[in-house]
């Protein structure tokens, strides 16, 4: 089977078309439009779907289902709303992935990105293997994923896997999902670049700041072992609650892991149950951004063999 | 099936006969030794056994297979050993399953207490019906377990399901666990006896707490407001994270919950995603003591269904 598999960012829409055991057969990156709307995504989607298509036609393949990757929660069933999109407001209140399947011709699956990215890396990448593994997106916030003996767990709310906003400030900032003190405001791309400005850093991006890092600036140094140190926390809140095989972070800022991953670890071991710290690899994912693009083609063959089994 | 369930705790020891559909067919309770160890705790289980079965076999019934819940991370597997017993010391070390099995001369499974009671909470109480469910056991500790998806999760280390320790305050106080600002400082017995003397209340349990606040103490009905408080964080991280349909609190304190649940309410409700905040139900167990003893019944008989599933 041919998969058809897309992760609608902030930023950018990546397509691709994946196969049953995982291989990227095409690929194309577009800039997110601004104002991204529902029957703009569609359009984008259908030009897309036929050009991979037909491109993949000559080696005698076809596009049988579709698997789209979104920033929000997305709630189970085909016909369930999309409720809270903070960074595509323009597909809040769409049945998305009824529109897409009625849209596209073929059957589409609509999951959370950080959930697809923990099924990928799961898949094909630094968790394979992994029989409980949690998933940390590391970006403008924090996402997350938690696959649990073996399967993804998103809740029938599709909101299973927010670990960003566990609150670890209880009287801390305040957030994007209305509380105050989660973790996203303390180890995401704005909380990086928010502390190196405290901390007298002349600096607009965050990937900025790493590339201070990188040049052995000292301040920029100790940001990220304050992240570091936040992201052990968390660890530890993972560890001591599901007992996973490994915590994987993924998304742009686990690419300066080797500037927060030694902190991260010292606090996540202090603060762990012993056993379960020990069995728990903690690394940066493998797939990049090909982690969402592989793990939302892989929930949709994973839902049909579960189709499958429960009518034989 | 009749089942021979035991819940030995730091100060009582609960005996019982529970039937495969979970009725309790005979019922006894000891003090528990002080310095108990494994022989002592098999002499006991040896004699308690036979009475019990002695009883119901007037009825025709006799004893299967055995259940034992103690309050520690329990690795899987039959010969794994107990590594951490902070409340009955005298067991660390002791492959508890291995040695009950022989002991006892039937199949011996052995559980955490606070996953076992999630588990009879879920099977015949407050979270009957719920497929995903968290259990929050408040007594000297916080113990915890959570079913997700229609099952158990304790992880191969046996620590899943420990979110009392999660922190709250990283720089609070020294935990047994070795972190700090664990929540089990914060929102246990004895968390609410410090709370207590430090609000200048002349008490020496936190029993006594909850009779000054049940005589209308505005002091002692601060002290579970704060523990209130501090449970809806904890709970919004589990509704976040895990998206339950229910969050059972159960253990000596939940007895308090008319003084912590609305506070308790009103921060999860501040601190959680809107969609599974209105789907989670916040209740107090119904089982009360006998929650262990059924969960672990129940594990008995579903470990036995799902080997039937594998080799059919």
């Amino acid at each position: 089977m041919s998969i058809f598999s897309v992760d609608v960012g902030g930023t950018n829409i990546r397509c691709a078309v994946v196969s049953t055991d995982g291989e990227i057969l095409h690929r194309k990156q577009l800039p997110t439009p601004p104002g991204l709307n529902p029957n703009g995504l569609l359009a984008i989607l259908k030009e897309q779907a036929k050009l991979a298509g037909d491109e993949i036609r000559s080696r005698g393949l076809s596009i049988e289902a579709a698997g789209v990757a979104v920033p929000a929660p997305v709630p189970m069933g085909r016909d369930a709303k999309l409720t809270q999109v903070p960074n595509l407001p323009g597909l809040e209140g769409v049945r998305l992935s009824a529109m897409l399947s009625d849209g596209l011709g073929v059957r589409v699956l609509v999951e959370n990105d950080a959930a697809a990215a923990a099924v990928g890396e799961n898949w094909k990448g630094a968790s394979r293997g992994a029989n409980t593994s949690a998933y940390i997106s590391l970006g403008t916030g924090i996402g997350g994923g938690l696959i649990i003996d073996g399967r993804l767990r998103r809740g029938p709310d599709g909101s299973a896997g927010e670990i960003g906003h566990i609150c670890i400030e209880k009287n801390g900032r305040k957030c994007g999902c209305g509380s105050r003190g989660c973790f996203e405001q303390y180890a995401s791309a704005g909380a990086i670049l928010r502390l190196a400005r405290r901390n007298g850093l002349k600096v607009a991006t965050s990937e900025q700041v790493f590339e201070l890092a990188r040049h052995g600036n000292r301040d920029a140094m100790l940001v990220f072992q304050r992240v570091g140190y936040y992201l052990g926390i968390l660890s530890a809140a993972l560890i001591n609650s599901i007992n996973p095989d490994s915590i994987v972070f993924g998304g742009k800022v686990a690419g300066a892991m080797r500037f927060f991953g030694e902190s991260l670890k010292k606090e996540a071991g202090y603060r762990s149950f012993r056993a379960p710290f020990r069995r728990c690899s903690i690394v940066r994912g493998k797939l990049g951004d090909d982690a969402a693009i592989l793990g939302v083609a892989r929930c949709v063959t994973a839902r049909d063999d579960e189709a499958d089994r429960k009518h034989p």
